[in-house]
């Protein structure tokens, strides 16, 4: 039987992992800091007690606390492992972890950026994407063996360089997370009554302003670290000069300066069409699941 | 049977109309500026060749022309109509039009203001919301026999004053869209690659970056025009500056702020849980179709 240490075992993101590599047949111990035995109880593992004995017997350490803390935990738990076994962190931003796991796991240690682009409301992985960001020097039969036991479980693998997935991330998770709170904070600026607002909104309205709530209901920390990707400053100034030009536009009753952003930005995006229509079968799910369930939204 | 002239009834939503009204039993003409007698053939309604006379004889005038054009066709119009027939239009922005209807339209004839809040890609108003806003002094049986006729039809309507309905939509419309056309342009200024980015997205993401694609592959003219909303420039203001002050802290490496304003704006929203399980089902819904679909995305 493998043994699995998962440290941050007792936070949501952990302790999904836990279950899910408990029922893959693995011997699991999780960790967290603040000693939440009643977590391990509850999820069916073990809790490490002996953390230092735990990470020199495991097969696998995973590594699932903040971001900020990451790199701290890998350079005091990966020097403990022994040679085969492998040490996996599932952070948003790749780049800095992968470096630490590189310069800190010793020889014949393999290790493996993850970043699994859900968040443990989900039931399972099908359908959802994980990305991998193997480390030079360090990638083995790890790296096949993980990918398909995610894949045979309905993923979609993606293997990645960590620096590209930071560049891809910067866009599809800070700057998407950044508008979305950013609208949040203009509904609270404005006094906006968003649940009175409800009756007043087609299906397209409610699918947006709900993806604003989805965010805004998750943990702050996660989404505020998310920001500190290296290469999200440079996109968010890059939004924010963007709207200041469309605002300007707009403002100045510009309005064929306004299309001609949009135009441009259409011919950019590509395949606007599809989009839509692809936006459409959402909607019209949506509007199906509401009638089935007698409008109790 | 009851005479209907659809004016912009060559346009895509005055043509969705126009097969709504058709469908519903009435005599239907539609007039387009640009003269598209082969539109109405293929919507199988006649073609107003003699407007006036149009305008005259009939029951209901349905106004969806852009909103620019919407006060100017209003005040041509409205004059030449009977007692006892109601002058509609069908603009996103009722302030200024219904203010146009109360001026122009003779004593005798109704006047409503209409806001469809959907496109003419939906197959059918079951499910969406169209808003009402009534005109003083203008008012009569009409109001609740278009109201019945929506509602059998699935439509969820709303009635609203015209003011309020702006001051709404200038948060649900036309905030939604500057903030997704804003991200569109950042995409462009990136010259980030959307189609290739899908392969890393989660469907969280793919449903956010679908309705970018989605607005943008719209009517750019609609899009500018709902920008000229008479409460739209102060929120656009609102949320520029909110969003600076987001960029300020995440700038700052000032996380705690960050995520203040992130919890603050939570508090603001109120019940965004419930917008995490909705946004869920939305998500799930479109990994059971991406699933029978085979990933023909």
């Amino acid at each position: 039987m493998k043994r699995m240490l998962i440290l941050g075992g007792t936070g949501e993101t952990g302790s999904w992992f836990a279950r899910y590599f408990k029922d893959k047949g693995y011997d699991v111990a999780v960790w967290g800091p603040s000693g939440k035995v009643d977590v391990a109880e509850r999820l069916g593992v073990r809790f490490a007690h002996d953390l230092m004995a735990e990470a020199k017997s495991s097969d696998i350490v995973l590594v699932s606390v903040t971001i900020e803390k990451t790199v701290e935990v890998i350079r005091q738990v990966a020097p403990l492992m022994r040679p085969g076994s492998l040490i996996m962190d599932v952070t948003s931003i790749k780049s800095e972890p992968v470096q630490a796991m590189k310069s800190y796991a010793p020889v014949g240690v393999e290790a493996l950026g993850t970043h699994p682009m859900f968040g443990p409301t989900m039931p399972s992985m099908r359908g959802q994407t994980i990305i991998l960001t193997p480390v030079e020097e360090k990638t083995g039969r790890w790296l096949a063996e993980i990918s398909s036991l995610f894949q045979s479980d309905g993923a979609n693998v993606e293997v990645l360089d960590a620096q590209e997935h930071d560049r891809i991330m910067a866009v599809v998770q800070a700057l998407t997370h950044f508008a979305y709170i950013g609208i949040g904070a203009t509904l609270k600026a404005l006094q906006f009554d968003v649940s009175n607002s409800r009756r007043f909104m087609s299906p397209v309205y409610e699918i947006m302003i709900d993806f604003v709530g989805r965010i805004l209901d998750q943990n702050p920390e996660l989404y505020a670290s998310i920001q500190k990707n290296p290469q999200a400053a440079a996109v968010r100034q890059t939004f924010l000069s963007q709207c200041m030009r469309l605002c300007e536009k707009a403002d100045s009753n510009d309005l064929e300066g306004f299309k001609q952003m949009m135009r441009e930005a259409a011919e950019h995006y590509g395949e606007t069409h599809k989009a839509l229509q692809r936006s459409d079968r959402v909607i019209n799910a949506r509007i199906g699941e509401r009638e089935g369930r007698g409008l109790d939204l």
